[in-house]
C-alpha cells in the first residue's frame, strides 16, 4: 500500500512543479513578493505525505479503472488546500515549527528581524494568513485546469463545501480549547468530522467518484467512509499528539497538551481522575512551559486509567461501521482490500 | 450613477438572501457555529456599499446589453472576496471597528469573553481566520453556481489569479508598512495596484466581460481601466483615511497614521519636511496611541507643503490614462459616459 501511495505522491510532484511553473510564467504580477511566496509555498507543499492527494488518485482508479491528469489537478488542489490550512493552523496554535522546519508564519517573522521591522511576530502572522489566503487562490486554480469541463461545476461545489466546513470544524476546536467546561464526546467526535475527516478523507473520494461520474448514492457512501476513516486517522493523530516521537512527527513532544486540544483522550482521562490528580493536569493542560516530565505524568496517568483501551473502544467502533459501508461499495475486490489496509495503516502509524 | 448602483446593490442583497438560504438548508453540517458564522457573514456582506458586484453587472450590462443572474452570482462571489479580504484584514491592522460595528473577530473576541474563555483577543483573531476562509469557500460556491457553464473555468481561472494577487498585495503591503526606509513612488503604486485596484476593478469588469464573451483585448483593456480607476480610488481612500471623519466612515479618525500605512501622502510628505517635523512625525505615524491633535499636525504639514496638491497631480496622470482608455473601448457611449462619472464619484467621494 504505501508503494501505491508513494506512486502517486510522484505524480503529484511532478504535476505539481508544471503547476508552479506556468503559475509563475502566466500571472498578471511580477513582484519579488509573488515569486518569494510562490516558492515557499512549492517547497512546503511537496514536503508533505500527500496521503490526501493520494486518495483522489485512488478514488478515479477505484470507480472508473483508470488515472487520468484531471484527478492528478484534483490532487494538487486538495494539497494545496492543505498548505493552505497548516500555514493558517500554525499561527492559531502558536507553533512555530512544521515538519521539522520554520513554520511559514514563522518564516516571515524572522524575515521580518532580518529586515530590522519590529512587531515582526505579528507581521509574520499577517504575511502567513496572505500567504494561506494564496494557498487556496492556487488550489482553485488547479480545479479549473481541468480537462472534463462537464463535472467542473460539481467539482467546484463539493471542493468549496468542504472548504467551508473545514473552516467551521476548526472554529469549533478554537473556541472549544479555549473554553474551560468539558466538551462532550458528541462534541469532539464531531470536530474531528468537520474539522479533519470531511476534507482529508470524504472530500479526496468524492472529488475521484464525481470525476468518474458515478451516482449520487456512491458519492455519498464512499463520503461516508471517508469520514469514518478520518475519524480513525484523527484518534490516531490525537495519540501521537501526546506520546509521539519529536524526531519522527517533526512537531515538539506533547504539543496537543500544550495547546489544551481536547481529545477523547483529554476527555476519558477527566472523567476518571481523582480530585488531586486533576488540578494537577488542570495545571499542565494549555500550559506552554511545561517539559517532558509533565508530559509523562500524562502518559502515566493515560496508563494508570486504562485511558489508551477505552479510546480503543471507540475507535472499533469506527472500523467496524468502515468495514460495514466497504463491503457495500460496488468496485473491485482489490480496492476493497485497499481500503481496508489503509484503515489498518492508520491504526498503526506513528507520525 | 448613485440610483444605478442602488438598483444593483438591492439585486445582490435579494439574491444573496437567496444564496445564503440554499447554503442554510443544503451543507452537509448541522452545526450551530454554522449558522453563527452564516449569520455573521450575511449581516457583514449585506452592509457593505457594493461597489464591486455592481460593477460587474455593469460589465456585463456594457458588453452585451442585458444583466443576467449569471452576473449577479458573480457579484455575490465578489462581495464574498471582499468580506473574506476585510475580516482578515480587521485582524492584520487590529481595527476593532468596521462599518461603524464591531469587526468580525473582535465579535468572537467579545463571545470569548463572554464565554470565560482566557486569552480571548488570540481565539477571537484564530475564528477571524477561519471565517474569513468561510467568506472564501462561499465565494467559490457562489460562481460555480452560475448557468453558463462553458464560461466557468475562465471566471474561476480569473477569480483564483486575482485572488492570489490580492494577497501577495496585502502581503507587499505589510511589509512595507513594517519598514523604516521609505519605500518608492513605484513600490506604494504598485501595492495600490495589486492590493486594490485589480480585484476592486479589473476583476469585477473582467468577470462581466467573460460572462459576455468578449474578445481577450476587451478583456485586458477594461483590467486596465479598472487598475487606473483602482489607483485614483486608493488614493482617494488614503486621504480619507487621514482627513476622513469618523461618523461618516465608520472608522477611527487617522487610523492610517496610526497603522503607519505608506501612501503617497506620507512618502511626498517625508520627503518636504525638515529635520525636526520629520522626527515628530517619526514618533506619530504607526502610535496607536495618537489623538487628534497629533492627526491635526500630520494634516497642517500636508497642506504647508502643498502635499494634496503634488498626490492630486499625480492622481490626474491615472485620470487621463482611464480617459483615454475609456475611449478606446467599443460599446455604447452611454457606458462610457457612465465610467467617466465613475471617476469622477471616485475623485470627490468622503466614504
Amino acid at each position: 500500500m504505501k508503494e501505491i501511495i508513494l506512486g502517486y505522491r510522484n505524480r503529484i510532484i511532478s504535476e505539481m512543479e508544471s503547476f508552479f511553473g506556468r503559475v509563475r510564467e502566466n500571472f498578471k504580477m511580477r513582484d519579488k513578493w509573488f515569486f518569494d511566496v510562490l516558492d515557499r509555498l512549492y517547497e512546503f507543499s511537496i514536503s508533505g505525505k500527500m496521503i490526501r492527494g493520494a486518495l483522489v488518485m485512488f478514488s478515479e482508479n477505484m470507480f472508473s479503472n483508470k488515472i487520468t491528469n484531471d484527478s492528478v489537478k484534483c490532487a494538487i488542489c486538495i494539497e494545496l488546500l492543505q498548505s493552505g490550512l497548516l500555514i493558517h493552523d500554525d499561527i492559531m496554535d502558536e507553533d512555530t515549527q512544521r515538519r521539522g522546519k520554520d513554520s511559514v508564519f514563522f518564516q516571515y517573522k524572522k524575515l521580518a528581524d532580518s529586515m530590522g521591522i519590529e512587531n515582526s511576530y505579528h507581521i509574520g502572522e499577517s504575511v502567513g494568513i496572505c500567504a494561506g489566503n494564496f494557498a487556496f487562490s492556487l488550489a482553485f486554480l488547479s480545479l479549473a485546469e481541468i480537462e472534463k469541463k462537464k463535472v467542473l461545476d460539481k467539482l467546484i461545489l463539493k471542493f468549496g463545501e468542504e472548504m467551508a466546513i473545514v473552516g467551521v470544524g476548526q472554529m469549533k476546536d478554537v473556541i472549544t480549547s479555549g473554553q474551560r467546561e468539558l466538551p462532550t464526546e458528541d462534541d469532539i467526535v464531531s470536530i474531528y468530522r468537520y474539522k479533519t475527516a470531511r476534507y482529508s478523507f470524504s472530500l479526496p473520494f468524492s472529488l475521484g467518484a464525481i470525476l468518474s461520474e458515478v451516482s449520487e448514492d456512491d458519492i455519498s457512501l464512499i463520503e461516508e467512509i471517508g469520514e469514518c476513516i478520518g475519524i480513525i486517522f484523527q484518534i490516531q493523530d490525537d495519540k501521537i499528539g501526546i506520546v509521539g516521537n519529536e524526531n519522527v512527527i517533526g512537531k515538539p513532544v506533547g504539543s496537543d497538551i500544550k495547546e489544551n486540544k481536547k481529545t477523547l483522550y483529554y476527555l476519558y482521562l477527566m472523567n476518571s481522575v481523582n480530585d488531586e490528580e486533576k488540578s494537577k493536569l488542570l495545571s499542565i493542560f494549555g500550559n506552554r512551559d511545561i517539559g517532558v516530565s509533565e508530559v509523562d505524568y500524562v502518559i502515566h496517568l493515560l496508563n494508570k486509567y486504562d485511558i489508551f483501551k477505552k479510546v480503543e473502544t471507540k475507535v472499533m467502533e469506527f472500523v467496524s461501521k468502515a468495514k460495514n459501508k466497504i463491503s457495500r461499495l460496488s468496485v473491485d475486490d482489490k480496492y476493497k482490500q485497499f481500503l481496508l489496509e489503509f484503515i489498518q495503516y492508520n491504526l498503526n502509524r506513528d507520525k
